[in-house]
Formats: C-alpha cells, structure tokens, sequence
C-alpha cells in the first residue's frame, strides 16, 4: 500500500494517489512468464523494459495498477471519462448538493483564442481584456450558484436543479487504470493540442507515475514522449 | 443499410438512427458456428434466441452493431458516457461556439426532490413553484449565455469561455454500440432508478432496437426487463 | 501486498495469488465518494455492498484487482482467455519448448458424454472403458511429445513444431482482473453448465476471492450465485 | 451488406467477410460532428482522413465495423483472441465432434528455428529434413485423431475426449471489430515479428479492409505500416 500523496492541481482541485498494484519488477516478472527465466539486475530489467517499450509489447505493462482521487472542473472530466480503459466512481449531483467551488482563472491564466488552431488557445489576453473576463466568470459562478440554491428552496429535485450549473464546477472521482493504458492517456493529455487544464491534471499524474515506475517512465520518454514518427514519404 | 429516422426527445433533443448491422438471424447464424448447423424457421430461431438470452450465452448479441446520432443535454451525456463499451465522437467545445439551446422543461416538468429515495425526483412541483422555476431555468440559460458570448467577444478561448455553459445544455455525439451492450445499457437506463431524463432517451433507442430485432426485443423483455430474481433467503 | 498461496488443481495445475489491491473498505470508500460521508461499522459496511450488489452498482466492485499465476491445460486456458475484461501474459510457445505435462485424468475422473446435455460429460464411464480410455491418454502425450522433441531435432521452428501438441498440455501464464469482473467470471465458471475442469480453477480463484472480501462474497452468494431469476411469464 | 467473398488461406482455411458497416465517408461524417460541417469532395475527405491517422484521432476509425468468417488452426486463433477488443463465436468442441483437419505445411513451407530471433522461424529446412517432418506431422494428425475417435467410441464425453486434439487442427469462428482496433491488429500481426501462418490470415483480412476503405488504407500505409519511429535519442 502507497503512502497517500496529494498534488494540487489548477485553484481549488488536485490529484491524490489511493493505491498502487505492481511496480518495474513486476513487469518483468510477468514478461518472464512469457520469455522464461532470465534478466536480473537492474540493468537488465531496464534493457527489458525498454525492449518491450520499444516493441509495443503492452500486455506486461498492463499489470501494473494505479487509483487516484482527483478534484477537476466537470469540463477536464468529461475529456477525462472519454478515456473509457478506466474504472471510475464519481460524485452524483443527484444524490448530493455540489458546493460552490468553480475554477476561476486568474487573469494571467486566460488563454486567446488561437487563429492558426481552432481548437486551443494561445498566448494571453490583454491586461483589460482578461481583468474583464475574470471577473465575468467569477460572476457568474456566484450568480448561477444562488439560482442554484433557489430552485431547491423552491423544492426542485437535485437532479434538475443542477442543470443551471456549469461545467467550470469542481467534481470529485476516484479513477483507476492499469499502467498501459494510463501511459496512452497521459501520452495525449501531455501533448500540446490538449487543454491547458487536463495537460496541469496530466503532470500531476505523471509524478506519481515517475515516483512509481522510474525504468517505465524513462523509457517511456525515449520511445514515446519524446520520439517522432516519420512517414512513409518523410522517409 | 436501414433507412435514417429521427424520434424527437425533450424539448429540443432527438435520437436517430443512423446505421445498423445484423438483425435476428445474424445472432442465429453466428450461434450456430458454437453449435453447428440446426434451427430453420422462424420458430426454432426464437426458440434459440430465448435459450441464449435465458442462459446469457451473450457473445452472439455482440454481433448486432447500432450507430445513433444523439441530440441531449450535457448532463445528461455524462451519464450515457459513463458505459464506456461504445465508440463515440461529440462536438468540440474548443473547435466550435455551441449554440444557445438549454433544456428547458415546463413546469409541468419539473420534478419535487423525493424525501425517500435521496437520489430521485418524485412527483409534481406545487404551481407557483413550478412556475417561478421554469422561469428561473429559462433565465439561467439566456444570462449565462450572454456571458459566454461577452468572453468570446473579449477574445477568450472558446475552450476557457465554455466553463460558464450549463450542463443544461445541448450537445450532439455519435454512438455506436453492439447489442448486448445497448440491452445492457437500457436495462440500467429504462429502469425507474435512472433519471427521468435520459430514461427518455433511453425509450427512443428502444424504438429503433425493436424495430430492428423483434425476436431479441420479446425475449428481453420476457427474461430481463420483467424478469425479477429472487435471492438465497428470499427463495 | 497479499502474502502469496498457491492452491493445486488437477493433476498438474495450480492457482496461486501473485497480488491483489483493495478489499471490502475499498468499494465502501468508492461509492461514498459518489454517496457522501456515511457508513462507518462494518455492519454499515455490509449493508452498503449489499445494496450495491442487489442493484448492480457494479463499478465500485472495479475498484478491487487481483493477479493471479496459473498453471492449466491449454484447453482449459481457451475457455478462459475468453473473458476479455482482464490483462494476461502467458509463455510463448514460439521462444520456449514446452514441457511434457499433460492433463491426464484417472479412470475414476472420466466423464460420459451426457445424451441430454450435447454440452457436457455426466457421470462415469464403465470400469473397463474408464482403464482404457485413461490409458489412451496418456500414451497420446507420450507419442506425441516424442514427435515434438523428433520435429524439434529436425530443425523446425518451435512455432511450427508445437503444432502437434494437444490442447490437454500445460501452459503458465498472470491473469490481472478487477473485482466485479472476476465475479461475472466466476458466475459463469462455477456454474454447472461450465466444463468439469475449468470449474475447478473456478473453485480455487473463489478461495482466494472469498479471503480477500468475505463481505462482496456473502452478498454475491446470496444476491448472485443461489439467487433465481423468474421470467415475466414465471412470476 | 456487403457481398460475402471468401480467402483462402493456409492449406484448409479462410477468411470470409460476413458483413460491414461504414466506410471512409462514416469516418470524415463522424469527424465532422466534432469540428462541424466542412469537406465535400474526395480530396478534402482523405486529406481530412490523413490528418486523423496523423494526430491519433482514433475514435472516427472506431465508426465503421467489420464481420468475418475464419477457419483456422487452433495455434493462430490462440494468437489471433489475445486481441481483446472484437466480439467472437467459435465452434464449440465440447458440442461438437471436431473435424479431422490438420495445418500440414508441406516441406517447403517448414522453417527452421532462428539463432538469432528465439521467437521465430528463418530460413528453409534442408530437403531430407523438411520431407521427414512434413511426413511426421502427417502422421501426428492421422494417429491423434484415431485416439480421438477410440475415446468418443469408448462413450468419453466429447470435452474430456478433445484433450489430445493437437493445437494444429482447424477451428472456425466468427469474428467482429471495428475498424480502428482491426487496424492495430494488422499492426501487430502483418509485422515480420508475427507468425509466418498468422501473418497470412493478416493479408487476407488486410485485402477486405482495403476494399472497403481505400482511403484509410492510403493513410495507414503511409502513417503506420511503412512508418518509422525514431526514439528521443535517435533524434
Ligand atoms: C441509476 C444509476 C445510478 C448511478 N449512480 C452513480 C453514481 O452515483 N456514481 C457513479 O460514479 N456512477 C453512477 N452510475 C453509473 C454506473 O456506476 C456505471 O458507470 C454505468 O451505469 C455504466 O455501467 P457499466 O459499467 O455496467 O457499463 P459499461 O461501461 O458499458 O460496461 C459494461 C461491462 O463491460 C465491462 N467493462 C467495460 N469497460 C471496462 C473497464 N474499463 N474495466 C473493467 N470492465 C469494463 C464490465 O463488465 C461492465 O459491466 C449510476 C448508474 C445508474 C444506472
Ligand atoms: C487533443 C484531443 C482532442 C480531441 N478532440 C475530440 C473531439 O473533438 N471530439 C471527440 O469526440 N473526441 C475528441 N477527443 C477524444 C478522443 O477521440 C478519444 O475519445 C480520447 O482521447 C480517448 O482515447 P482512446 O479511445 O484512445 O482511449 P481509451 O478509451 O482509454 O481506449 C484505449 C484503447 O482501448 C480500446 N478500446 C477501449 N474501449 C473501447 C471500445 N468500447 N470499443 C473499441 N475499442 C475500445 C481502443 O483500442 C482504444 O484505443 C480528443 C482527444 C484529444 C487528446
Ligand atoms: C509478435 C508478437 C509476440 C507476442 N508474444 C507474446 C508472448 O510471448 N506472451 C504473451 O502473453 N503475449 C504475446 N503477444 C500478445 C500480446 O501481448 C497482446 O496480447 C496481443 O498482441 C493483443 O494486443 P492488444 O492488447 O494491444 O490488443 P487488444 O486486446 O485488441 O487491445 C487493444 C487496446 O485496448 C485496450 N484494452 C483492451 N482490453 C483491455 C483490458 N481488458 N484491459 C486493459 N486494456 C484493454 C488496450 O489499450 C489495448 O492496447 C505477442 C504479440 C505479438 C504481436
Ligand atoms: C457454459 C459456457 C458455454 C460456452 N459456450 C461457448 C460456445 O459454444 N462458443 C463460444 O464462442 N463461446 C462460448 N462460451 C464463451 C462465452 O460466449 C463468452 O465468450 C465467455 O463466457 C466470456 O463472457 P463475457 O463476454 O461475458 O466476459 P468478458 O469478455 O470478461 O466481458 C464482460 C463484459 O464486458 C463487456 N465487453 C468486454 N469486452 C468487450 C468487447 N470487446 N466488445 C463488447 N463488449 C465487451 C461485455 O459487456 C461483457 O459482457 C461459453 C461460455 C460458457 C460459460
């Protein structure tokens, strides 16, 4: 059992690691099963690993498990619980009253709207312009949220009530997912065409996952992050 | 390829059907690969589909495919993105300006919270109640929106503008699932513990499955829908 | 990290438990993220997986993962590898020679082919067939690994040569899969309908399952294993 | 639906597609629920298709499936279900008598074990041995099978009686995928890292899935199969 770690993620949210299942050896371990007896220093289970990194050899990395607890605005969970190799238990807004906690960019925190991406934003706002839009989205985190508590003091069940609330409200959820698959998700939420905001949860994740499994994580950036794929005609 | 129909839901949503595979006699065909050549007519295949259902012999349902065009609220796609045993593509809210559509119910809509099931709505809201907040949603939708607009106008990024939208709002996604899972995932979602929602949509996707697999859908409704199973000590 | 057991099964085989993460407060912990703060005792505790159990809240049961070791015939590893909700390693064939162990039951552990059940053996052979057909087959695993080593001799590739080897040899291989699915595979292959021998592995897993979360367990006993369906039409 | 065709592949078997669903324009009409209306002719549409298969953008791939009908030796169906993401019927020789039809690769499709590559075949075998094992597995199929035979006559239930089927008899299943996953499997097993027999089955499978989508085809030839990935320090 991992000593429980949290890292604060974004202004109010953070990730926290519940409890991990496996670690390097593991993976070599069960590698072995396929290959026979064999590596055994250190040096040769790093030599292993980064075979089977290098070869797409997944299954191993599949025997290593990670849970996390995790805090995030409902709009990096919906990016999030696309990823669907997970298993997942999260608040319901139906059973309980979500609180008034919404992410509020500072102003320096606010993104342009990119020309050449139409998917993401780049570079900043100017100074009036972003004081501006902070405290609009400030605004309207409070005023939705007094519509919010309205329409149950009228008597409106939770589960309708909580249509007015946005998808810059913090949730909470417990997530867990095997190593391979986590690396595939830290793999596109890493990169730079994802949010800004799921790519700060990403980082927090990859701490544990580098504290965990330092050959993976190495070879993981050697032949993943940061390699490069050359076409047919590139090469 | 089956002809592409539209059943409305909600206010403003729908479900269409955009494609399908197979039908009842491709579930017979495939079972007959496991047991060999056999049943004929029409009889003989409802009597092996009603086996196979009976004893969850699942895998020949896995052989009907089904792709839906879904319109439907965000918060209510949350829950229908929790069953991950689909493939899925949704509207970028980074790529695109989502339009201002809420879902709005009417005060005869609207749902009391019930006392006893601390998760569900339960019966009608008092008129005045009711009234003031039909009202109070329809206001929410349009103030907020006006802000998502004045972000934009400032020149946020559409991915950060978005976090004051409503999970009230609407979304549109592609869903493609086979058989044994779409039961499955109207069997969660038909029951009276689903929201009443997506208990609507729910109905439109049963539509389009009886429609297409009539002997599948009796069967369904004789061994699971109305089935009810007993435990050890209530037997 | 669980100490690790091994349980023998058939003549040669074995399930031993290499790791598991999560026990009965895990799932209690998972699904009061999505229900608040609330059960303390551990009656409280039984009473909560109760309840998910009986209403199929299946995904805090996810949240619980074992590994296993086993050792079974290749036969046996066919029916269970269909489960596709879990992470495998098994040797390689192709990069090792295989041992000569094969699964050779005693007179006394041979089956009648059952004339109800075209699925299945029942009951036992006549004496004299029952000496005959145990002797058979274990002449058949002899001859056969001799023409392995001859093939072998001759040169040809180890993934060509172990083309003659019976679905009855020994095979190895992990087996990682979390809670709720193990008990779906369990479900299946403890059941009467499932082959003698697979059962048996099934009844070795179980120990180790029941050791782990004895709270899950009786809940699945009573809400799962001796509970009855009744179709519409039997109610 | 489309028009059944069969391939043959190894001495016995096949692949035969059953049934499809989707084709390019599905993917670019499932892209563009995402990035909104946009690409009209061909052009735009593969350029649209490149750019997906580029950037990983899986989930439109996953829109169109595919059915197929294989008769295979048991050794490649072992390989070919490691893949987890398809749904699958097979014979059942529990139910059935299997038939008494072996892969038996004449002389000169018998290779010899690699030095180099434990995992793999290389190379011809010299005549004199190739003939001697060609015979031998002949021979293995002939003689096993009379052992199989002698046990059914002996009253062995079918389940128990099949352990002394070698893994080199033919079995055929039915085989459902969607199209992004059926291209991983052509990944991994059109590789030279793959098992010469698999590797047929592969290109036959391959032939259908180029046919009916020769624009993704294009692109995964281009991007993947004839790719290459440098790592960091290569770089
Ligand atoms: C009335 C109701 C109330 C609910 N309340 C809550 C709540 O308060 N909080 C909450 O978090 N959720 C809640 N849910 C969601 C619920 O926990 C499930 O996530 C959802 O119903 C999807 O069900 P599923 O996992 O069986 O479906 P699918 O995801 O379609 O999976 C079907 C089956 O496939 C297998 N499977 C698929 N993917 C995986 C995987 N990655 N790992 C392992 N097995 C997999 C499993 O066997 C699973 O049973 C609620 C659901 C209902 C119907
Ligand atoms: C930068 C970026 C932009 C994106 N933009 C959009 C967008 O505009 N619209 C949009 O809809 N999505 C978008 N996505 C989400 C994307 O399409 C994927 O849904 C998401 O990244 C999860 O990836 P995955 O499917 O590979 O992961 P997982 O769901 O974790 O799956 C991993 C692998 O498991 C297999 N698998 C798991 N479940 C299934 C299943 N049910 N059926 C078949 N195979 C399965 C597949 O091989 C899959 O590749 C975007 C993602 C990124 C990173
Ligand atoms: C040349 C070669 C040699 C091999 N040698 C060996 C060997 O010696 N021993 C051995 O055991 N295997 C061996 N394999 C098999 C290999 O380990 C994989 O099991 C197989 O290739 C299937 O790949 P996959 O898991 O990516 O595919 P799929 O099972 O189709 O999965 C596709 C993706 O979906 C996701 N996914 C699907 N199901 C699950 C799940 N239950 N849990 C988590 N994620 C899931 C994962 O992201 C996965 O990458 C070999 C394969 C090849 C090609
Ligand atoms: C007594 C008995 C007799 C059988 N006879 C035969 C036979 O004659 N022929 C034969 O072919 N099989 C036979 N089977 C195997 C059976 O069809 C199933 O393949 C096997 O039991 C695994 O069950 P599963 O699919 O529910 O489990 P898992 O594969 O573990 O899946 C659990 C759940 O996850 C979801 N899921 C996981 N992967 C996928 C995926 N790729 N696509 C969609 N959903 C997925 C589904 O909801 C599924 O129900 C038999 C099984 C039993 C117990």
């Amino acid at each position: 059992m991992t000593e429980p770690q949290t890292i604060p993620v974004l202004d109010k949210g953070f990730v926290r690691l519940v409890d991990a299942m496996g670690d390097d050896r593991r993976i070599v371990q069960a590698a072995r099963v396929s290959y026979g007896e064999g590596t055994k220093t250190v040096r040769e289970d790093a030599a292993l690993i980064d075979y089977l990194m290098r070869h797409r050899h997944t299954s191993p990395f599949e025997m290593v498990e990670f849970t996390f607890h995790v805090k995030a605005p409902i709009f990096v969970v919906r990016q999030w619980f696309r990823h669907r190799t997970a298993s997942v238990n999260e608040i319901s807004a139906r059973y309980s009253v979500l609180k008034d906690e919404f992410y509020e960019p500072t102003p320096g925190e606010l993104r342009a709207q990119s020309k050449v991406n139409k998917q993401a934003g780049e570079g900043r706002l100017p100074a009036a312009e972003a004081e501006r839009a902070s405290a609009l989205l400030a605004a309207a985190g409070r005023d939705v949220y007094a519509r919010y508590q309205e329409l149950l003091a009228l008597g409106v069940a939770r589960e309708q009530a909580r249509s007015v609330l946005p998808v810059g409200i913090y949730t909470e959820f417990y997530w867990k997912q095997d190593l391979h698959n986590l690396l595939h998700f830290l793999r596109l939420r890493l990169d730079h065409h994802a949010q800004a905001e799921i790519r700060a949860y990403a980082r927090a994740v990859a701490e544990f996952v580098k504290a965990r499994v330092p050959l993976v994580w190495r070879s993981f950036e050697e032949h993943v992050l940061n390699a490069r794929t050359l076409s047919a005609s590139e090469l």
